[in-house]
């Protein structure tokens, strides 16, 4: 089979990667270029970010994390990294995700928040979901890390949290929500999650319009160091069966994923979901958890720090 | 391997089906007893029809029409049959199932009404299909026998037209309009679509909540001679890839295509969707067709007729 190859569309030399969805094939310089446009055209539509706040990027270590960290600092934006180890021992996997986003913060001297979870709390992941007799730690740890990164982030007076989600994450959830139909997910899946207390900061994903494949390209090209293994507990997760869906879909159609995803948007900003009675919670409606000090539905204690109490 | 044998739910009698989904394996006699209850069932919650009205069965001589007009029989309902012959020749395929629906009609002592698109108008669909220069004939069919089933109905005075969507064609359909977010489609995709003018009868789907592989072994078990072929111009159509991921999706999580629609159609009673702008069209806001005298927004003829002028 004769393998030919592309040229970049920018200026003629070898094309490292082709994305036939946008009609494009750039060499390393202009694909390196191009993604950190992409980007900060993404930022300025959903008003994600200015240049005047800082942000603080939710670090796993993978590639999604570590280019949306190197794309935003490129980009001129003031960031800085935390990285929650939730003490996830199978092949080393916290520690060595913890090692690669210490590596880049020292490269790029940036500041990077770690928080231990087994040395601040006494149990990390694999024991909490143990003796809370959870049959999957999923939900528990985005409980936790959710939490860690508000608290983070109202310590830190940072204005938003950023985190990796790219445009196949986004639509596996997109799809995921839309099976079970669930209004109040539909209403508040979106790039931007505005701040619903001064404790809660806005969540951002500015890299939410590019395909997995364009970030691990990115990442690969700009030779960051990242790890590659998925999280252990992810292997049979849902979220990668949706996403196998949404491949043959867009293996049938090109497109076709980047299209669920936006015309979603597009629906929603024209009004398909109405208003969302739940939408709006506002601070008031709040409580303050006794230990921590964030805001809580759940009662005395939020539902991170009940974790740790004894069972009843 | 050990074939262990199922029981009935009902009598302990050997089953004929399993059906997972429902937690029921049935014998024969239970499970065409079952399937007209189930269509009853759905019937009265979205009050379909009465039994006092009559109502114009869409027969194509497939499983699906065939056991419907079975079951409405069955159940009481004041029914009559309409075959429109589209006039695919492939494998004589509207010809052969023109005879089932006529053996059928014969069989019960029921009147079918056959309509001949190319001895009425002078082209069948592939015919017409050339002429318009389309590349696939799908949406132009759909477009024909929505006319003519209309017409059909208003002047024969029948209150509904009845269609035998299952639920895995109205789940094929909604992943369709929900990957495009069709706003205006996701409104109005339900079992019942009421009338919008005197001439526009109400649609009524009363097999909505049967899997397709139920009304098979139903048409099967009540020994009903039916037309196995799919439309030829069907065989790459989108809705079986549609099908393919949702039974995917199935397989993986028993009854997710069921809970896919009904929690559809249990958001969208919830307000999920909000108005529709564009909901209701008034009776009003038609013109007339000036050659068939159908209700019509194209202008002076209906989009049926002018299929039939010559191209400009």
């Amino acid at each position: 089979m004769t393998r030919s190859f592309m040229k970049c569309d920018k200026c003629g030399g070898l094309a490292v990667i082709g994305m036939p969805e946008h009609r494009l094939n750039l060499c390393a310089d202009h694909f390196l270029e191009w993604v950190p446009t992409m980007v900060q055209r993404t930022i300025e539509r959903h008003a994600l970010l200015t240049p005047q706040e800082r942000v603080l990027v939710a670090v796993s270590g993978g590639k999604d994390s570590l280019s949306l960290w190197d794309i935003l600092t490129r980009l001129g934006y003031q960031t800085a990294g935390v990285y929650i180890n939730l003490g996830i021992t199978h092949e080393g996997y916290s520690d060595v995700s913890e090692e690669r986003a210490r590596a880049f913060a020292d490269a790029h001297g940036l500041a990077l928040q770690v928080i231990h979870l087994r040395e601040t709390y006494g149990q990390g992941i694999p024991e909490l979901t143990a003796a809370r007799r959870r049959d999957r730690p999923c939900s528990l740890c985005g409980q936790v890390k959710r939490h860690l990164m508000n608290r983070a982030a109202y310590e830190g007076g940072y204005a938003a949290i950023a985190t990796g989600h790219n445009l196949d994450d986004e639509a596996a959830i997109l799809l995921q929500n839309t099976l079970h139909w669930q209004a109040h997910y539909l209403r508040r899946q979106a790039p931007l999650l505005p701040e619903a207390h001064p404790r809660l900061a806005r969540k951002v994903k500015p890299l939410v319009y590019l395909y997995e494949r364009e970030v691990a390209a990115y990442a690969l090209v700009r030779g960051l160091d990242f790890v590659e293994d998925e999280c252990p507990y992810a292997v049979d997760a849902k979220t990668i069966f949706y996403k196998g869906l949404l491949n043959q879909l867009e293996e049938r159609s090109r497109g076709a994923k980047q299209a669920f995803y936006r015309e979603f948007l597009r629906a929603k900003e024209e009004g398909l979901f109405g208003a969302d009675p739940d939408a709006v919670t506002s601070a008031e409606e709040y409580a303050t958890c006794a230990r921590c000090g964030q805001p809580t539905m759940a009662g005395e204690l939020c539902a991170f720090c009940r974790l740790w109490e004894e069972r009843p």
